[in-house]
């Protein structure tokens, strides 16, 4: 049983400003393998709190997943932090010096003085290639342990876990079936109310754990079986047949969150109305308000939206409304530019100008000005039309600007979800 | 001197779909206030292992900070394992659970036997009161350090930190001057060109450090100084009177890097522009094709850029840039959608039909299809058009698709910028 800690270093990932993400995929790399990563933590650039780090982790697991300071100057110190922890003092090894340089070559340089420190790796550790950059990792057995670095470069790292990292575990014998993970993704309930509908579903002592994890694109209902974690947790218990499967877990959870379920593969809601889009031949076009172009970008961010996604206005004055989408005048000065009659009659411009199968609207009031005691911040109006119907829908969402925009456009890309599904508009 | 170790707890937070964000702003405020943050570290909700994680902590810094874990249900053992490492049982604090209580009681609700749980704090802890949400924190003295406790959502945490935290570790005297940290953004260099552009910079045993971050939106230039650090690092050194003064060292940085230098006080390049929008009293729109919309959901995330953002249009397809720009379907056929020309033509196409003072166009190709041997995936062309000028530019970006949507989107931005600030829109 493989257990993992993940040691992030870099000053940078202390100071407040960012926060270490490569633990992200790699975690669900590892899990995917069998492995529970027990710990994370982060370090800075300080070859002893580096050494302190994965002295700790040596002593509680037996995988410690080393990224960043690896790079070529005098603050990429995990190198010699390995070295000294491990007692194998740094070498330079020839192997690497080669790659380093041929890679450097390509790009048309010359290796300098920083750039060979890169090549000093502990004694007797296992060269990992690098294929997308210069840092090379490697991977020393300590005790018990196997300490492996690979460079804080996102798409390095990822690229080095795959094709070094995971055929050196497996290869070790540490790799085992996977541990068993999977988010259901809702939107439309608060997490409360998804509390309630999901009480009692996990029997006391299961093998399954249940987490709800609330944000503005909806609520996240997770549901993880892994054997290990079920022994450990469980002591002797051993599981018995009559443990449901996590298949017919999530089936029930579906049965009682109806039409809130927009997602059980991981996929997000652009993805989910893409997929709608191109099975069902339809096209959209977009006119958006206070969403401020975030709808079109988030269609647009998946791979062949160009077959669906036909245009879209972001039309945040007046004029823009009635220039291109052919908003009445008389109705914006009636009901105002935040208002169900103008959502739908924006829904209906973009459609008829634009001549697609869709047309989806937003208008509302993003803050943190604007507000009126009639009419407050994060008043928000959905619409929808086809050739056939028109429907609006109308919200009150809460927080900031950022978040009011996120809102609304999941709100918005539901409707679009349900009218494609069809699905009612509004319950479940 | 105050150093401090953050840990998060949560199983969810070492499966991969989720990262620890809290630490962001707390590393931030204990910086403001003069506290290093020297490891962060993240626990799945396991008493055994919270308990490793505080007893390893405890023995390297002065300052425990825990987040999360304090929640209702039986997964929620913070409370439990900090009673167990400083051997302090838990006890039900009379005042916490008459907080919990009027708080449920304010939302129509009534106490459950879990969630009086929240209110069992390790004996002899410093009640944290929860203004945001009902699970109180709590603070313990152990030995030379302070363990601190505070919930997992994270504008609880926050408002603790500030209204219950702070204020506690003033009273002990473990507050002392910022440690300064400075952050030049820079757009359009290589991390590699500013490396050679600040070689030397900083004189050997400065109190400085320098840190470069690249990521799609560009190169960031950390500069951090702390007296801390410094004693720490430089042994018995003390700082002279020579040292130069953060700001000169700022100054010399700016002269260095020249035009690419974007922002120096932490502002994106969307309020970089925004603020130069508002100052010139100009007005824009856009016409999107390959970043679909991102550009103007950048521009529309800042405050009060309904002044400023008229309208945007997102043209996915030849007849939506034909209709809603105006590109003469002559160009398109003869030099393609993705061209200098047409790049130029949507500027000046929805400039003109918009009426304002200046019309900025992306197309390009995405990926991950649509690429030629003669336009590959990742070429992009940028046009900016005034009523006396047009400018286009070319740019070969790699990546995948969000990475070149979104190098996209900046690499506009910063014409944009370039433009408002009268600087040459090529170099610098």
């Amino acid at each position: 049983m493989t257990t993992a800690e993940i040691i992030a270093v870099g000053s940078e990932l202390l100071l407040g400003g960012r926060v270490d993400t490569n633990s992200l995929f790699l975690s669900e790399s590892l899990a995917e393998h069998g492995i529970e990563v027990r710990f994370k933590s982060v370090v800075g650039d300080d070859v002893e709190d580096i050494g302190v780090a994965v002295t700790n982790a040596a002593r509680r697991v037996n995988l410690v997943l080393i990224t960043g300071g690896l790079g070529p100057t005098v603050d990429d110190v995990t190198r010699e932090a390995v070295a000294r922890v491990t007692g194998k003092p740094v070498r330079l090894r020839p192997l690497a010096l080669e790659s380093i340089k041929l890679r450097l070559q390509s790009a048309g340089r010359v290796i300098s003085e920083n750039q060979r420190r890169q090549a000093f790796l502990p004694s007797g550790a296992v060269l990992l290639q690098n294929a997308a950059g210069i840092a090379p990792g490697f991977a020393v057995k300590w005790k018990h342990c196997w300490i492996v670095c690979l460079p804080g470069v996102s798409h390095e790292a990822r690229r080095m876990c795959a094709e070094s990292l995971l055929p050196i575990l497996r290869r070790e014998g540490l790799l085992s079936p996977a541990i068993e993970i999977r988010t259901i993704h809702t939107f439309g309930l608060l997490e409360g109310e998804i509390d309630n509908r999901l009480r009692g579903i996990i029997p006391a002592a299961s093998p399954f754990r249940l987490g709800l994890l609330a944000s503005p694109l909806g609520v996240s209902v997770s549901l993880t079986r892994s054997e290990k974690l079920e022994k450990r947790r469980a002591g002797k218990r051993t599981p018995t047949k009559s443990d449901a499967s996590l298949d017919s877990l999530i089936n029930d959870v579906i049965a009682r969150l109806g039409q809130h379920v927009f997602s059980i593969d991981g996929r997000t809601m652009e993805e989910v109305v893409g997929r709608h889009f191109r099975d069902g031949g339809f096209t959209i076009a977009l006119a958006e308000s206070c969403t401020g172009g975030l709808i079109a970008h988030r269609l647009t961010q998946v791979a062949g939206s160009s077959a669906y996604v036909d245009r879209g206005v972001v039309c945040y004055d007046n004029r823009a409304k009635i220039e291109l989408l052919g908003v009445p005048g008389s109705l914006l000065k009636r009901y105002g530019a935040v208002s169900a009659q103008v959502a739908k009659a924006m829904a209906q411009g973009i459609r008829m100008r634009s001549r697609v199968d869709v047309g989806l609207s937003v208008t509302g009031i993003a803050g943190p000005g604007g507000g009126t005691a009639h009419k407050p911040v994060g008043r928000v109006y959905v619409g929808l039309a086809t050739a056939t119907e028109s429907y609006t829908k109308k919200f009150q969402f809460h927080g900031e600007r950022e978040t009011i925009k996120l809102r609304s456009s999941q709100a918005a890309l539901d409707m679009l979800r349900r009218w494609l599904c069809h699905a009612s508009l509004d319950e479940a």
